[in-house]
């Protein structure tokens, strides 16, 4: 049968990933795909790097707009990043008829409604299972592994950067920073880190599961994001002593009243799998009425599990180009026509438990006081630990643990516990999960 | 758009549960398929029961091949189980031009070949996803997620049973007979657990996996099968000891000379995430050359898991019957002339590491006896444990863990151990992967 024709923009970590795992798999993926699959095309500013990653045979230009609108291409894999140019070049492909392949989390968290939309009107396929996750086929089980099922909710652990300094930072007992030193001399986390250890990346692959999830629009704009940059390794260590582990979780959950989406420092269960996943692994529970409880592990990041997904994007393609277009897997799971317009709960609407730390001094009557406040707020106390004062001290650290309860709730309580004359400075505040 | 009819045969538990959740998420499951999926026909024996589960506006029949052959009907779920009426009724299905949705693994692991092969020159679809690990979405997984790579291995807890069992029998230290009973009586083993607690439910299910991971037929009767009945709760403490946990696995690897295709009580190392994989649960580990690790995790059984699989199917099949075949997701992941002919290595080939422990006399020189013929062996020594003899006793045990080796050479120097007349009776042999 004919090849398949790509347009590869952008020859960076992933688009050399992409190039080398095709060409040592060549022969595999046809057996499975029942016809080559070919890079014909690479644009990158970079020549010199693109030719060096390509070798012959392969067309190069520094013009990416050349190749969405080359009429021998079938299908244009979008590597470049960001939410500028690449937005533009996957309009630009989509208007003239490509299927789109891309890794691009925060363009389609931003963005994605704005392609699908035009994608559908063209008719045709947008993939994006190299988004979240690397290389664990995670899309590809919401939408169609669990096509029979109501999704309850999910958390995922989905930014290897954030994992790896908070695995290394209960191990080692060292702080933040200093870990975050580590990460960048090891290469897990960028010079610039922001985005990683403030939380949006993870924001913006949620916000993707969220959408297939529940057959909701992208709605990154109400993500609630907290990152891991105020975890201090003394929550970490009474975590541990209660049973918990500290993860940063991406969480999407349906309500009766709307959707959560949140990414935050999370305690959960230490027995639960997922809070044995270290490192800069990658893991997604997920909840749902039929299946239970789903977990999906793998490496979340890296030149060739990235690829990985990026190929099975290319297969699906190659498979699903020829069906009507009524036929082939939603974009976002659920039929166009059939998204719901669901809205994302403000923060202070979301139910979750806690973790509280406290500083207070060591005098009768200061627990009395606390757990007043808290029954006054119907939130229940499922565990504490009250801390000896240090050899010449007069203040102690009060650790609980809350039920549920909706965080306005719990807000107040801490301000009301905040202005206690007892207790100095802030209450730190951690949410809890029991998954 | 016109509504899919499908032909249910058999409404036991799992047909039940396809059944249920079809019911209770139509409103989902159309928004997500573009058309809505009707069971018209049920045949089942029991019509009383038949009736009870399906209500009204559904023919029933107790004639199966009534279904099979109705030309109202575009897809054929077969949920009977066994080999016998159930590859009649399947090859009558496809030979009338229908698709057909099985979680029957004992059928398609033993008779698998010639219903793809028949599937195949009638342009139909075989869809098997319940038939391994329940709801775990794992076929689509290693035949759509990993199409990328080349599949190295998998190692699978495919069987709740038997993992319920020595999950049981690690935590309350009680003996494989006990721990039997009691998930008897819990539901967790049948009143004949024979195929699960032999390993043959686990083979079958390894077979499959096999077969679509590497490309090749399905080869039941070469998989070599061990079950968990000869289990000592004494190796399960002695393997904690040495940082291991006992689990029955499905393994496939493919090596140069072959495909390993085995199940049997293995060693894990406790640190691992599938080691632990605890109760009824399954969860397969799947390491390929681009993507690296990645696990898999849920409910292996029950009417709701399996039934999500079911549904999943019968989604995909609406998705793709109006695909021309050359592009739909193959059976066996490879086109069918890619399929190619790799045998499955005899048990005397496989290369492992092995956990022995031999009863010997409590004497000087035994261990250097015992150390000189596996060097002779050229099998070396990962760990070992000398106990002390108990009061009185004048024997001990020795527990010794191995690095790899091929299993004819391992048998060789048991047998050459056991004939020192220091030993006393059988040395104890589980095999041990570090995956």
């Amino acid at each position: 049968m004919k090849p398949i024709n790509v347009g590869l923009l952008g020859i960076g970590t992933v688009g050399g990933g992409t190039f080398t795992v095709l060409k040592r798999n060549e022969e595999e993926i046809t057996r499975r795909a029942g016809r080559p699959i070919r890079i014909t095309t690479v644009a990158d500013k970079n020549l010199e790097l693109a030719r060096k990653v390509a070798g012959e045979g392969v067309r190069l230009t520094d013009d990416a707009f050349s190749v969405v609108t080359d009429p021998e291409i079938d299908i244009v894999v979008e590597l470049i990043g960001g939410y500028g140019v690449a937005r533009e070049l996957v309009l630009k492909a989509i208007e003239n008829g490509k299927h789109v392949v891309t890794a691009n989390k925060a363009l389609l968290a931003v963005h994605g409604n704005e392609i699908f939309s035009a994608a559908q009107k063209k008719g045709v396929m947008v993939a994006f299972e190299a988004a979240v996750a690397g290389g664990i086929p995670i899309i590809k089980a919401l939408r169609e592994g669990l096509t029979a099922n109501r999704i309850q909710w999910l958390a995922g652990i989905i930014n290897g950067t954030t994992n790896f300094i908070l695995s290394e930072m209960r191990d080692k007992g060292l702080p933040f920073a200093d870990v975050l030193k580590e990460a960048q001399a090891l290469g897990y986390a960028e010079a610039d880190p922001t985005f990683d250890i403030e939380g949006v990346d993870a924001a913006h692959k949620a916000t993707i599961m969220s959408a297939i999830a529940f057959g909701i629009p992208m709605q990154f704009d109400k993500a609630y994001v907290e990152g891991i940059t105020k975890l201090e390794s003394a929550d970490i260590e009474y975590a541990e002593q209660l049973g918990y582990r500290i993860k940063l979780l991406g969480i999407a959950r349906k309500r009766e009243a709307g959707v959560e989406l949140r990414v935050h420092p999370t305690l959960i269960p230490t027995k639960r799998l997922i809070a044995n996943v270290e490192g800069a692994m990658n893991a997604v529970l997920v909840q749902a009425d039929a299946v239970g409880a789903t977990l999906y592990y793998g490496k979340g990041a890296g030149a060739e599990p990235t690829a990985s997904a990026v190929i099975a994007d290319l297969v699906d393609i190659t498979r699903l180009h020829t069906a009507d277009p009524e036929h082939r897997v939603p974009h976002l799971a659920f039929q166009p026509d059939q998204v719901q317009d669901i809205a994302v709960l403000p923060i202070d609407e979301v139910e979750t438990s806690y973790y509280l730390r406290m500083r207070v001094e060591d005098k009768p009557g200061v627990l009395a006081d606390i757990t007043r406040i808290l029954a006054d707020s119907e939130i229940s106390i499922d565990a504490m630990i009250q801390k000896e004062p240090a050899e010449g001290e007069a203040q102690t650290d009060i650790i609980m643990l809350t039920h549920l309860t909706v965080e306005r709730n719990a807000n107040a309580a801490i301000a009301r516990i905040e202005s206690l004359p007892v207790v100095q400075g802030k209450v730190k505040r951690i949410r809890l999960e029991n998954l």
